[in-house]
């Protein structure tokens, strides 16, 4: 998704409104949920009431904790009885709740994410030891992987200065090629795969006068973060942010993760980003590197 | 569940054995699940491929994150040919990826879990200031919420030092009667509600000799929770632990969730967790409740 912000599981800011909100949840199941009839109409192997169980928990968000019957079978893109019966499965099985009218989520859905979030060991690794950096730089440290042209926030320690106009949160998505840990990620790939990725980009809007559009600069300055081993990125993806980021290595080495330190422009320059957040990044992430197996990074 | 350890979603200590982890997972959708055939046999308004598909997510966890089609279909409590269908639907659908004969979970999960945890606006409001609190006081902070009989932990700050022997992460679970978050929670319940759920707890086994088992004194505990407005536990869940919790208000005055900061008895007294500890606990908690929109409890 060049140039779209992409917030799903993050408070979003007021400068994204509710129809880009519901577009951005519909989009993953709708085309095959709105296609098709309350019947469970399974073509192949694909369950379809488990598509449209999943898009109907995806239609609650931060702007939408408590939805109708009627709102959650427009926001999942499903028929008002098909929605009636996954929403009352939610409630027997306890991931939703049912008052005056109103569904919402409860919190054992989150041991759905948890399924993931646990099982690659990355949170229990990075957590604590992202929690000492932060005590160190009073700066907001982050961990994500890659997923598509996405990252994906996996860890989060922010602090209370807010750096960015959206809330990112554990979840939170972000283009690959527009974040200091997208291009550590980005780096780790064959070259093979990363110019099909880049070329499959297409045009790349511009976020900030500062951010690279050209596809051959951003091969260039992906090439240097994988000649120097880390990322420093200067206001690409909005104005007066500033980051750093360096690669988490899992066994044999390969990076599995990304970890960054997210600064405001007017607190940090780029010298002090690489000369002083740098340096206690890279023992950060060399400290989580070994948690998880890997080469100290 | 009472003297029972529900750790769903968090790294599992040794002492947890796979068949009980096993029991864990299978808990919730099995009854329905195994009981019933391939054919989407739902039952009034129980829509089964949803439950199982769930159940299908939740067999992978920190012990189990690549799994064969067989241990899958095994520990959902789903036939194999059922797993297949939902396997290939949740890597169709971005939540799943095979390689090799192994299935594993996508980042793309934890946008379920997030569809709550950033819904409540909890994680957001929270986590900025208790990353303040641990930078002052240098140990762990949780956020959690009443979920049934149990905390589920919303939010949390850890530090390096493990001061339990099971890793606690978001969405990790603990019998509410015995942690200080759960006293709090529990004291804010109605009385005639939190009299049904105590007689409901049957008997309380004991975890560690410090354990309140007897019902008339856990009550009494309770009431004095309600009274002070913090609940302080030495060695009652873990022999070593010793905490403090104090509730989060939100809009009305209610009791949203709970916040604690957890210790090891060998580095903190009672004493200095109520002197210390408490008063800096109090002032992020206000912080938290303002922050939902709670008077400043």
């Amino acid at each position: 998704m060049p140039g779209g912000l992409s917030t799903r599981g993050a408070a979003v800011s007021a400068r994204r409104g509710d129809a880009e909100a519901a577009r951005a949840v519909r989009a993953p199941a709708a085309p095959r949920a709105a296609a098709a009839s309350d019947a469970d109409d399974d073509r192949g192997d694909f369950v379809q009431s488990l598509a449209r169980g999943l898009a109907v928990i995806r239609a609650f968000d931060a702007e939408h904790t408590a939805l109708t019957l009627s709102d959650a079978a427009r926001r999942a893109g499903v028929s008002r009885a098909a929605a009636r019966r996954l929403l009352l499965t939610l409630v027997e099985l306890g991931y939703a709740e049912f008052d005056a009218r109103l569904f919402r989520l409860r919190p054992k859905v989150l041991e759905l994410g948890f399924s993931y979030l646990h099982g690659t060991g990355l949170w229990g690794a990075a957590q604590p030891v992202m929690v000492e950096l932060v005590e160190r730089l009073h700066e907001s440290c982050s961990a994500a992987v890659l997923d598509g042209d996405d990252i994906v926030y996996v860890a989060r320690v922010p602090t209370r200065t807010r750096i960015m106009s959206i809330t990112l949160g554990l979840g939170s998505r972000l283009p690959a090629h527009l974040t200091s840990m997208g291009r550590v990620l980005l780096a780790a790939l064959p070259g093979a795969e990363l110019d099909r990725r880049l070329a499959a980009l297409g045009t790349i809007a511009s976020r900030t006068e500062r951010t690279l559009t050209d596809i051959d600069a951003l091969r260039r300055a992906i090439a240097k973060v994988r000649t120097q081993g880390f990322a420093l990125l200067d206001q690409e993806l909005e104005p007066g942010l500033r980051s750093v980021a360096v690669p988490v290595h899992g066994p044999g080495g390969s990076v599995i993760a990304a970890l960054n330190v997210g600064t405001h422009a007017s607190r940090v320059t780029m010298e002090d980003l690489k000369g002083r957040v740098l340096p206690a990044l890279k023992e950060t992430a060399q400290a989580v590197s070994r948690a998880m197996g890997g080469a100290a990074g």
